[in-house]
């Protein structure tokens, strides 16, 4: 297999990443200049070596907790639980989020044999403590699909046990977009969410 | 800069990759085996390390000629024009090729400042030789698009200058596809080429 094949299979690996795609990419960079091979090849080596999962929450790092665990000045009383770490950054970018995060690895998902014994549940009700733990609100960030539907119902029924609020976001319109294309079953959740204005 | 965005950064300096894909990518590339990682580094270094063009036609290769130029049961008679490497590949898998190649390395195209002096043009009359040589024929087969045919009618006076053959492939209609959404230009191209059944 020659070099160019070699690199062609590891990027069909990637997740969208057809046949064409692979090849195309490959003939990019090696047309291009070898500083960027390089580049992209150390880039990737700095990551297997370094970035590790948060010990706390789950969120990818490469200290010893992630930067926002490791921050005293966010609001140490509410956790937001999302299914996977780079959820954490579309919330972060929000900017309207100053709490913990929480990462499942995941959404529970029978038919591909993900129970919650796969998931970052038992970590995340270590986090609340006992009564009296610093922990007051749980904010369920799971996406708004079947499978992450599933798993904040599941959540909330091992939470209840806990003496901490328990709250997902909002199902709604998303801004700037027209009514006439929004689903019927978003329409209902925003109508059932409706709030004075 | 940590890690992942470093590797996300260098990721959307591929071509059709956005900032979105780049995390993706670089997301999907954390939660996978960090083997995954170092076999896509190393296929890159490999690639760094070990492929140039081919000294005589230009194609990509890790040897002292490619596998073409380098096989003496291809048909030293005949080179096969092309843009870019990756069509070698495209020619290669059509099975009815059995001659050798030349890349130009591009098109012509003057707005991007790609003159004659930016191709493989000088490359390639050096293949010809003289009156005698081994070459009778060269296969145009640059792109159907406007700078490739810019660029085969370029190659086509100056080529005028020597005893070869220079044809290029045939325009029509593409195997498979319905009349109806055939543009003009091409079906007038079949019929003044159409041929006898």
């Amino acid at each position: 297999m020659s070099p160019i094949e070699n690199l062609t299979g590891e990027l069909r690996k990637l997740p969208g990443v057809g046949a064409k795609t692979a090849l195309r990419l490959a003939y990019h960079l090696v047309k291009g200049p070898k500083d960027n091979l390089r580049r992209l090849a150390r880039s990737l080596d700095l990551v297997a070596d370094r970035v590790h999962p948060c010990p706390t929450c789950g969120n990818y790092c490469d200290a010893d907790l992630c930067s926002i665990c490791g921050d005293p000045a966010r609001d140490q009383e509410v956790i937001c639980v999302v299914e996977e770490a780079y959820e954490v950054g579309a919330i972060e970018r929000a900017g309207r989020y100053g709490g913990l995060f929480h990462v499942l690895g995941g959404r529970l998902s029978p038919l591909d044999g993900i129970g919650p014994d796969e998931l970052a549940i038992g970590a995340l009700v270590k986090r609340l403590g006992g009564a009296g733990g610093p922990v007051k609100e749980v904010i369920l960030a799971t996406n708004a699909s079947v499978e992450g539907e599933a798993t904040a119902v599941y959540l909330e029924g091992v939470l209840r046990a806990y003496p901490v609020r328990v709250t997902r976001l909002a199902r709604g319109i998303p801004v700037g977009s027209d009514l006439e294309y929004i689903d019927g079953t978003t329409i209902a959740e925003a109508l059932a969410g409706r709030r004075e204005m």
